[in-house]
């Protein structure tokens, strides 16, 4: 099997994730949300305009995902 | 009903957590670890002497927990 068939067979469908960013003076921050993976390789999240989750991301465009 | 007494009652027992600490170059990292929340207010989980979370925890003292 492919590698990407592989990853796809983890990530593909709905998911509850940990998505972890760089918070307040550099500090962890970490929340649980719903992530669905396609084909494409891609997870897709939402989260609210105005959240520390966006902040934080677009502050420091950088993730972990357990 | 105090503070204190209200956060017991959410830590207290065995959970099923998500672990953020800063990985490598600033990332951040996260994954899941079971943690067992006591009277005193403490969590407390286990990982491997080896392991990448306790060698971030050392350089970087610093979590977050969901």
């Amino acid at each position: 099997m492919e590698l990407q068939e592989k990853i796809l067979d983890v990530i593909r469908g709905t998911h509850v994730a940990a998505l972890a960013t760089v918070g307040e003076r550099g500090a962890p921050a970490v929340r649980h949300m719903v992530l669905t993976g396609g084909d494409d390789m891609m997870l897709a999240g939402g989260a609210r305009i105005g959240s520390d989750t966006v902040a934080q991301l677009r502050r420091t465009p950088c993730a972990g995902i357990a």
